[in-house]
């Protein structure tokens, strides 16, 4: 019935659809350069992908002569990665609107490129995000009907799938009611293809959970997420409140870029302090040095569950293609776990199915039948 | 030189100083009701506060039937605690526009009414935090020259003290830049008198650390912060993030009370998640069971450190008295906690120093000094 749950893999079309290369496999386009590790951690991460998924193929982005030696090292890279050269890498501290306007020799922009004509589905980079969102806007350019692309992050969360969708957390500081249902209905999509929940529970982040609560935008929000559930596949849960991000009381929580940047932040922030003050703890005295050995197999798998570079691609939603920016402090399993979750969204075809879902929702209800059928 | 490092101690005055009875106690005033735990609690915090502390006295506020009982039971409350008898108590789900036009009966309308007439400078609630705000609002009304109070909380940081404040975190849903900038001002007082540090650093919660990210109201009050530095005895380091929060990068964290009520409730979140993760991992085997037994020490350590209850008290700030918030599941520890603190900014007659600071940052710079000298 819907869109998003058909069978058919999607054949190779105009940019934007998964493009099964060699052996049918799914190209990632990666930026190898930007991040604070330098290409080599790209390369350790990408060549992890390899190893565990036989059906992703990368094309690589940066110095050509420095990745070639890396990646020659790399057995499961061997007939699937192509490396494109790019002279310029985006630094950090690049102002965004340089690298739109000079970054032309940029591996990001060739990143971006591979998205655009369409020899990848899904670009990957840990470089600069502001750069990297300010590109994507205008190379990739906005899905029809979306005003404002957002940022999505996993969040750990008491679900069972252990993980929240949150968005936007970043990709503009403001957001008004027909954005906050453009990145509702983007975030069920993300979540129904992403991590398969099929009719995903959506919040809408206030102060409190009561009806009249919080700021005038919030409450128009409220209302129009709430009218367009039925139509669009996903259960809304009304207001959630911060604790309900690494809560169960719903999959998908939306806010603007500037609350959501500024919870993920503190989060983040937080999970790491208690990790900190868990090792000092347990640096203490003999008799609690004993006890961290013995603990060591069950803190490992909690840090497998809150660690945040398993958690690290944040996903630029709303745009012709799908990027999923790295920290740019990922090391090799960072990097994978982007790889990873790029390679779920591509094929999945998450950009196409976006486009269905925010045209299907604004245009007049009696043209949603034609639009769904057109998508399908 | 300035008000607030004076040694001398603050006699009996109109409303607002702190007011030492019988052998030179302090006296907080106490809602007993209104709490999810109920009055038990409550005495059972107070009691604490008493045995550890020899010059706290209070004014308990409640059902006098229940309370003599409770009371009575405890010989650290002996001579100590003067039971005001009132017949209502505020619900959770109580309105606060109701609360404020019938709640004169209520013991929370009760417990403000003694720092209102001077019998005591802090008051202590458990109960409904918007109908606290609101009640005082209107019952002690805003310091001369504050347009809108704010709620700061202690948070676990990675600072000395272990604790970094955050406001507003929720007394209202907007500030504009004046507001920022008297934030700026209340927090800066509250570090120095709530935690003895007496150079606060203060920090502009933003989504980067570049001077021109952000909202235009965030642009505007960064410069507004910088230019009364100086005068108010602050350090601004400028923006800080999310990650700042749990920090050491500043002392005080200043926002609007949308953002702030999101970032600490995110948290809360997150930390209570990991501590019961944590608890679910030393379950998983019987080696980490054993683990779990020798560390049981440097949990408790980690614990008491991170422990929400010990940073209970949100701190009514701006108005002419303090309000110390406590967690409406506040059990003896939080409630002890938050009585602790507000015995503090008592003794440090807090909001007093407050009206000074913003009275002497709101008038022209010429008049500054005297206003300064007219507080000492």
């Amino acid at each position: 019935m819907s869109d998003e749950h058909s069978q058919t893999p999607a054949g190779p079309s105009e940019g934007g659809t998964s493009v099964p290369l060699s052996d049918g496999r799914i190209v990632i386009s990666v930026d190898a350069m930007g991040g604070d590790r330098g290409p080599a951690a790209v390369v350790a991460g990408i060549a992890r992908s390899a190893k565990k998924n036989p059906r992703v193929a990368f094309i690589l982005h940066g110095n050509a002569a420095d990745l070639k030696r890396l990646v020659n090292r790399r057995k499961h890279l061997r007939g699937r990665c192509e490396i494109r050269d790019a002279k310029d890498t985006v630094k950090m501290t690049d102002k965004p609107s340089q690298v739109v306007r000079h970054g032309r020799d940029t591996s990001m922009w060739s990143t971006l490129e591979s998205v655009r004509n369409g020899e990848a589905t899904v670009a990957v980079s840990c470089g600069n995000t502001g750069a990297l969102m300010a590109l994507s806007m205008i190379r990739l350019r906005k899905l029809p009907g979306v005003n404002r692309p957002a940022i999505a992050v996993l969040w750990p969360s008491r679900n069972p799938s252990g993980f929240n969708v949150m968005l936007d957390v970043g990709a503009d500081v403001r957001a008004d009611e027909d954005d906050l249902l453009q990145f509702a209905l983007m975030g069920a999509s993300y979540a129904r293809n992403g991590m398969a929940i099929e009719h995903p529970r959506i919040g809408l982040l206030n102060v409190g959970t009561e009806e009249n609560k919080g700021r005038a935008e919030l409450k128009s929000a409220h209302d129009m997420i709430e009218a367009a559930a039925p139509n669009a596949g996903f259960e809304f849960v009304g207001f959630v409140e911060g604790g309900d991000i690494p809560g169960d009381s719903c999959d998908v929580i939306v806010t603007d870029g500037f609350t959501g940047n500024v919870a993920i932040k503190t989060g983040e922030g937080t999970a790491k302090l208690i990790g900190d003050l868990l090792k000092e703890a347990f640096k203490f005295s003999p008799l609690s040095r004993i006890a961290a050995l013995l603990a060591l197999t069950s803190m490992r798998r909690l840090q497998k569950r809150i660690d945040p570079r398993r958690v690290n691609g944040g996903v630029f939603l709303g745009l012709n293609g799908t990027v999923v920016k790295s920290h740019g402090s990922a090391d090799a399993t960072g990097v994978a776990a982007a790889v990873k979750l790029a390679f779920q969204l591509a094929q999945k075809d998450l950009a196409n199915k976006i486009k269905a879902r925010v045209a299907s929702a604004t245009v007049p209800e009696q043209d949603a039948a034609a639009v769904t059928k057109v998508a399908e």
